[in-house]
């Protein structure tokens, strides 16, 4: 994803210009601002604003005047707390602003998380650049044969290559044909807002997207799970690094209570409450679907 | 868009089976329900559900025991007092679900709008059909001169000729590709959930689509807008004839004071004034910059 | 909460009159739609509305065209599926509308659900009437002695009879307060939104709350919990029983996955894995803070 | 609203200690971090944190890599652009975070504006303080005998001063009592959660209220109108204030556009038309109700 060289020098100037402010300030993010991390092959994100830290979360669920003189060491244990019991609120008094470049498909699954603020890059007004989302050889993965919904082992050979052809084919010539459309030398040239339903799923869009960290760890624990499709948990782990870097108690919560917690329901307690006390228990005498059973017993060996 | 047998047979058969219900009935939407009303050239929209009708947003509004004693002119009365005074929460008391079939492009800007639920036809799991949104001649406009974000006359010509080619050869070939991927006679076949990335925009998917009343009266002023792209408006000319079925108080309202109204500023109010007053009023005289001014007359004139 | 008779009119009129729907009909809601089931001293719960059912989540989940040809028994097992996966958007394809009475402190409680649509009964433009909640003997609980947010054991003898006294003259003499300040026979009447705020927290409101089912479990997972205040409970308690007549399916996997069920932080999972290995946990070695550990081995006892 | 000693000096401590960001500043708002701005007798709001200024807006508008070298001028214009043809997502691209303090009947309908995030105070887990609202003299308002939702002229004399003895007097008994029953003195206690409901609505509360921009302009024009009660208007008009200094293009633009403007119906333009033609338009043939026609004279004399 290199930028343009207008777009870097954009960037360094933003970060070369600190002012003061009497917010709060999360040094982690401020080290992280405006610079594009890269993701895919032509994807990034962007850290372009935020708000709060740790302390707001405490402050905000004390609903207090000020930094409070509690020792940080409450502060920590009142995130936990507040993780554990499922008090989202305070979590919503934290809020970032990404920018965010990455293909259509994973722009079309991003989206469902409706409790967001999006301002996407508009096909009808400007033009799309040539971009396109070509998987990397270990990436091109053949369909599950076990999950109608996923993945298995990588193609090989010349399945793989003859995939790649088509990729990178059909896709260079859509564009071409979009830009031909487009083109007004000597001919009227197709409205924008037509032309781009040429284009396929690959292409690159880019938005800005802001979003309370609540609602943020809402879409981590779904889109950084090994459940989620690649080319979005990419964007999903790196996003878990920002904010590590701006509310690291809070994610440290989120981390043991959400990514590597699990819920049980009330027929897996029953068994794990069996198993505690010596029986042996299978399949047959959990009172669980097979399904089920291998999802919890993947919990009990994880 | 012919439904093949099988989903035409599952239809009358809904249709066949009335039950006897103590709720709200509405026999505008009753008419409706479950048949296939067509939208460009393979989409189309059906009524799957409703909740309410026009007396429910009374009801709601008095927070009344049971549809009152009031004349039913009373009700009409009620409910443009409520939609002139913006009181949106009764309209919000009556709720419809959809199953839309459309193309991905249009979808995308349909689901901008957050306040409604949606299942979506999986492609990670699913495969998708073969139906591409091809314009019909009179609508292969060309780019607006005057509106970055719009459309002028239609194309003519070889010009014409030539976009079509392109649409329908690309989607073809496109297609093509897509199931010789995802085929599994002779290889692995490549995940549905990647191969999906190859197909354009203009591929039909399909939804479940919910929403109350308030939050579709405000995607059909944007949509039914002649400022909103051709493709989107002819789904939402046809919902507004089914709203007008289902709520004709509230439809009626909402055509006198959204549909047809306008919002004007304090300097266009100010103008008006003046001009009541005899006084003639021109863009140099008006405070307003020309974008505004010609906005301001296409509503003095309209 | 013994209604007026005209209300009284106005519930038998609508439970007399069925008319024929094509839409999904829910026999357990046909029972219940329009009745009044009290709540605590003068609250109620009325289903005033509903659409959807059990075979409309799976529906909606396939995105299918009709009811589908698949055994009941194959809804159940994906209603389950959807359940335990999160996968939200099936359950908020149902809908209802309820009228509920209940105090205004627990409408304060209440109100905090923000994804749902609410009309409720003004003060400003109504007069409120005389009907204060006023505790049982046996709710009548002291202050918690562990959790401060929580209550003990109930008060007895004289300090009983006192806070009785309290709750009852002081609501009393506020509203004849209220109501002479309101009156206007020999003075002007004080403004009907400046006389409400005599009035105490326990009197009553009543509003139409509609909302999906999805968010709809939220709030009874968080309401008809133990650590739910108790007068909030009982109305999730009977809108739980509401449910559970609406859609069976739904509610049984609900009550197996989330009611029922608990979430563990990764800790918490790490010590099971242990202990059903035989090793002796205990608050020490498990690496939980005490609070955690006594509410891990709550779970565990259950 | 006289704060502590102790909160002063959290404030004090706050506003002393600049640090350096790389984020979007804004002076005004700067300038107004911390400090208790008062409302009403013991209310206030304060500027807790923001996100974002005009630029910002513009920058997600243009989803832009950096501040852009367009004039300011260009950003004015562009803003005024987004404000008049409703694109609302760039506006809720800003964010702000208040603490309120204000009446419990204040803080109901508050509430009502759902897009928000909402921390309260507990009166389950803490103690609510001795402060309630009592109007002055001129805000003693009678009923409107116009608007069944209004109010008219002060009340005067025996009434007035009678209506301040009720207010007075009923909200100190019912704190003494409220102190009483929760006193752990030689008596277990009632519990918190019970005995808040002894408390009028002219108690004080207070809250975290994280809010965009866009939000925030809704609940301004709901709030800051001439049709909102008084006591939530004072409220509204000062986060006005607070507005302007943030934003200061987007607050004329909300104020020009939304504030000093009005959505006139199809069949008021039509009027207009006919008015500006020479024509003389009476209610009679107006076509519009008696009450429209008053509004209708109200928006073209103000």
């Amino acid at each position: 994803m290199p930028l343009t060289a207008d777009q870097d020098a954009e960037i360094a100037e933003l970060r070369s210009n600190p002012q003061p402010t009497l917010r709060a300030v999360s040094p982690g993010m401020e080290a992280r601002l405006y610079t594009a991390h890269p993701v895919l092959d032509h994807g990034f994100v962007r850290v372009v604003d935020y708000m709060g830290d740790d302390a707001a979360i405490c402050q905000a669920a004390r609903v207090s005047y000020g930094r409070g003189t509690k020792a940080v060491s409450n502060d920590e244990g009142l995130i936990r707390y507040l993780m554990r019991h499922w008090h989202s609120t305070p979590f919503e008094m934290c809020e970032v602003k990404l920018h965010v470049k990455l293909p259509v498909f994973v722009a079309r699954q991003w989206i469902r998380h409706r409790t967001a603020n999006v301002n996407e890059y508009s096909a009808r007004y400007s033009i799309l650049d040539r971009e396109f989302y070509i998987p990397r050889a270990q990436d091109l993965a053949a369909q599950s044969t076990v999950n109608n919904q996923g993945r298995g082992e990588a193609l090989t050979g010349e399945e793989a290559q003859r995939v790649l052809e088509y990729l990178k084919g059909d896709a260079a010539r859509a564009y071409d044909h979009y830009e031909e459309m487009i083109g007004q030398e000597g001919q009227q040239g197709l409205a924008r807002e037509l032309a781009r339903m040429n284009l396929p799923a690959n292409i690159y869009t880019q938005w800005y997207w802001k979003v309370d960290l609540h609602n943020l760890f809402h879409f981590l624990r779904l889109r950084a799970d090994a459940h989620a499709q690649y080319e979005i948990r990419v964007y999903a782990d790196l996003i878990c690094e920002m904010v590590k870097d701006w509310v690291p108690f809070a994610y440290k919560a989120f981390e043991d209570y959400r990514l590597g917690g699990a819920t049980l329901s009330a027929g897996a307690l029953d068994c794990i409450r069996r198993m505690v006390n010596g029986e042996e228990v299978t399949q047959e005498t959990s009172g669980m679907s097979k399904g089920e059973w291998r999802e919890f017993e993947g919990v009990l060996k994880a």
